[in-house]
């Protein structure tokens, strides 16, 4: 039921070239192995006790709630980048925390700055974090491009 | 549960006043037949084996995965357009892909780029599409109007 | 299933600084006491026959159906608001409708705007209203904050 809480997540990035923004989003997606299902977008909590897995095949049209950041740009040579960070807790019973962000500039920059709102997003919960994890896309756009960088949450 | 697949899908379109925008939008949401609804955005797919049906009457509140296209303004005059296309593929094994445009203009030419969006989509998996269909709303804004268009993802 | 229709309701709100407009808002998500679920945005209907109830504590990680407004902003000394309103339609066989409003202002009058559109949209439906319930929240920005009202759809 949409009531379900999701037992695992994992993380994927991809970006692309496109015909239009949302044909580069797509392209993205695809990139990023999720492009052939329905992302359904949350704000975004990892519940306790889910276990990252490693990127599996989703079935194709499955409706997916997932934490995302998207960034498109029809600027030629410039640079986007898109990134997702999650922050764990050290107290396992607590939930984890996944931000987003995306802005002009190298994935390096973008993703430490995804890190660092997890990292401050676990301080305001007044919980230290026992692990960060990221991953960003970056893109360099020809005519029409796009990077997507996501937490997928499985069941 | 929230990662069920749906199984039927419908179009469906509409357009209206409304006092502010956003009862613009749930003006057009009742003139397409599925005012009364919770629809939940989703990117973007057509599950492999799903069943074109007539649009039917959904249950009150229910909540719904939904790839919609919208567009409000509050221009007097201006003419505004939304549309979804839905590309299949020859390969029935394989998933559809919907997507969406709205801007200024009239409907049969922004039904049009939705249609060569959805086409450039299905080049980008290497498929071709067997059929694209496709539909859309056109509004004459009074004084605050929306369009809308949308594919509905049923059970 | 997702097509699940809820049978409850609730109304929170919450403001919050943070360190960017994503921690800011999850931070209002904290104070509104929902900042540890998946948020799915839904366009906005109570369900006929959904009994409101007192706030609860949500399962961690939870994926909630949820119509919210939201603002942020970065000027230090604005004052911004968001508000929803719920009206309830005199005919209990008809669904009740959810209107969504943020702005800079104080939140009497941002709040007064949502319930206007919830009444408006009931005379869309030519149903009268029997009751408008509302909730709103109020922030002045010190560095980076946000304002976040939500009506929870629960099971």
């Amino acid at each position: 039921m949409i009531y379900r809480t999701p037992k695992t997540y994992f993380l994927v990035s991809g970006s692309s070239e496109g015909y239009t923004r949302l044909n580069a989003f797509d392209g993205a997606l695809l990139n990023a192995g999720v492009g052939n299902t329905n992302l359904v977008k949350v704000s975004s909590i990892i519940p306790p006790h889910s276990k990252e897995v490693q990127p599996i095949k989703l079935p194709e049209g499955t409706i997916v709630p997932t934490a995302y950041a998207h960034i498109s740009s029809d600027i030629p040579g410039e640079i986007i980048s898109a990134a997702v960070a999650v922050a764990l807790p050290k107290d396992e019973e607590q939930p984890g925390l996944i931000m987003e962000y995306s802005a002009q500039g190298h994935k390096e920059e973008i993703e430490l700055i995804a890190r660092n709102m997890a990292s401050e997003g676990m301080k305001m919960r007044q919980q230290e974090a026992r692990k960060i994890k990221s991953i960003s896309a970056e893109y360099t756009v020809r005519k029409i491009g796009a990077a997507f960088a996501a937490v997928i949450l499985w069941r």
